[in-house]
């Protein structure tokens, strides 16, 4: 049982980028909306299909303790990006955005998930803060991976 | 004994915020001071209780190889931080702040640490590079976990 | 087995610092060069030694998933770096520097590795994108560890 539940952790990193395969001179590949998850559309690791990519939202199947991180390039605008559990924004980056002064913004939180939870990345507030950007050389990331699924003592315990 | 083991391991996340639960318009909820731990006063994860919020301080009570990571908001001065592990500065992070363009300054860092061993963050140098922010759209955190406990075969080699 | 195996586990955290031991004033310790990896030269954690401090390359024995993150410390320039995985740019950060605004850029990426297979750090185009910069008080570093060794169930899937 061990074994097998080591095998089904649940583990992804997710990279985004403009919808086109070739960079375009002056073309803007935003990828930030307001009021939905920010969609990761580049899979580096999802064996389990934990991420969902049309939905945006890693989805808890395995309880436990999680680590989750997000490195975002700041550009053409301040960018202010929550990451929600479940409808709720624990967590904040704020970055704000200087002509020829593309920044990096980046974050780090340790969960525990029951199973089911949803986390996911969503600009918070306004379109103003929605300056998250990816293209074909430049990388917004997501990732997470379980640390410690739940055992019966945790169960217990809590 | 595995089993006990994997329970308790340490793991924290923490994320400072002003005092006052409502944003204030043009109020600074500044935490940062110099010559002391920075204090994160929001726990969102340290069930074992292994981060002291008083003292601002984790403290290893199993020994094996950890995982900290830090993501700060830079505002509205420079931020020099530097990582303690018993009163040495082992990393230091540093970013500058220019008017109207709120950066993020982060760190990682794996280090084997032994039973007792303290670990913080605190500004470094003067006054004057304590640009570490939180108020209730802007997050600071302070994250750690272990990845690996020492085992027999790891005291030995040592 | 799964003992020895834990105690193997590869774990590194790495950091770069100009030669001089002593902080010089008005000196750069710059330490990216295009077209070859970034040599991380302190080493902090590296006792199964799977990082090479002459390539600049961590080198994969123990197949599994691994989780890599580094902070980068940006000026006099811009940087624009690349995560390479055997040859190949798999993750690119980019962030511009301005005049007296020292900036932090990082990244965080998952990875399954075959044994052999080598991870490092390196400048990403043209020479004018090599702001990676450390010295005494200003640190950039390259961390990654061993998330979960494959299994035999993980070979017979893939
Ligand atoms: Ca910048
Ligand atoms: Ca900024
Ligand atoms: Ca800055």
């Amino acid at each position: 049982a061990a074994k097998a539940q080591r095998v089904k952790r649940a583990i992804q990193v997710n990279r985004e980028r403009g919808e086109s395969p070739v960079r375009k001179h002056g073309s803007h590949h935003l990828v930030s909306t307001t009021n939905k998850p920010i969609r990761f559309n580049k899979l580096f690791f999802n064996e389990q299909r934990h991420y969902d990519d049309t939905s945006g939202k890693f989805r808890c199947s395995i309880p436990g303790v999680y680590f989750f991180t997000y490195h975002l390039t700041v550009y053409p605008k301040d960018a202010r990006v929550g990451l929600y559990k479940n409808d709720k924004a624990v967590m904040l980056t704020y970055d704000q955005f200087q002509e020829n002064n593309v920044d990096q913004a980046s974050g780090s939180i340790v969960l525990r998930l029951e199973a089911g939870d949803e986390v996911w990345l969503q600009v918070y507030g306004d379109e103003k803060h929605g300056g998250i950007y990816a293209d074909n050389t430049n990388d917004s990331t997501f990732s997470g991976f379980l640390l410690y699924p739940n055992t019966p003592a945790t169960s217990q315990r809590r």
